[in-house]
């Protein structure tokens, strides 16, 4: 359903339970990073009155998964700390056709907003299957669900955007692949969400 | 109250009532640029907990307001517009020292928020008073009160990581000096909050 060319490694969440403390700390940061990713957006494209009109909504639903996230830490006893280097994320943003229009441009963006919220996904539902902690199953299953939903709202948007649906599918065709060969070169780490 | 040491050139609600659209696009930026500001106090300092506990909730707080000043310009049919270049706000980062210590620029920082706040707290005082329009003297008032509190928790949080209240307070007078000279520096604009 997400498109996602390579499932996680199987070994990954078995990693991320013994270091779940870990997972949470980078898991805020990632909701952090979404919602000024998305008021970043808006502040770029203010002209573009779809793309307002969902992300509005979008910045308060991650910052709301943020307090969440800050919520289960304290819960936890565990010190927030600080953000880490985002290997992942870094990696995709590299294959971003920096050039073009300033529409080009919004949909090369869009198109990695779209495939980070797709691989939260699919992760959150790994960790919504097959964590111990009941608790934490369900947290992750109710982020899951809306992830879901953005990936899919980000994609619209790009769609919007883009100059035809085909092309913009043929682009994200490659943005999977090349996601795909990125995570393929990583070694699969328990501390963080992606 | 707010300690501001000069109080708004009183033609400048006259200026704004006439171009309305323009200060609520402003506003719009205001209120986002507010959000942002927070959230990268959280990234910057996650290990000062009160910080992280207190501004969590403002981001929230300064996101509804953006939406509803976006609500307030669809009523009104006016697009968002780009953001515009910030004299007031530039103008106030140029007076904070610089160099120091990690919590001496925390202080810095915290103390040209609360500056900010105070002083957008006391125009929209002025839009709850003098606006011929009941609706948004009414939409300003309550603007008002939230922008108080955050002034007031601004000014809480530099004297909890400053070093001595008293220390802080004469630092927080320097900057409304400051302030003030700035503010008789510039033209009144009523195409702006500042």
């Amino acid at each position: 359903m997400l498109g996602l060319k390579l499932p996680t490694d199987p070994r990954w969440v078995n990693l991320a339970e013994k270091q779940i403390s870990e997972v949470l700390i980078d898991h805020a940061f990632c909701e952090q990073k979404a919602a000024t990713s998305c008021i970043t957006l808006i502040q770029s494209y203010p002209d573009k009155k779809e793309l307002v009109k969902r992300l509005t909504p979008v910045v308060t639903e991650e910052w709301e998964h943020f307090r969440m996230v800050l919520q289960k830490l304290e819960e936890y006893g565990v010190p927030l700390g600080f953000q880490r280097k985002d290997e992942y994320v870094n990696g995709l943003l590299k294959f971003e056709r920096k050039g073009g229009s300033r529409e080009s441009r919004l949909v090369e963006r869009l198109l990695t907003c779209a495939l980070i919220e797709a691989r939260s996904c699919e992760r959150f539902r790994l960790l919504s299957r097959e964590l111990r902690d009941e608790e934490l199953r369900k947290f992750y299953h109710g982020l899951m669900a809306s992830e879901a939903g953005h990936y899919r709202m980000f994609l619209d948007l790009a769609i919007l955007y883009g100059e035809g649906r085909e092309q913009v599918m043929a682009r994200w065709d490659e943005f999977l692949k090349y996601e795909a060969e990125l995570l393929a070169s990583m070694t699969p780490r328990g501390d963080r969400v992606h």
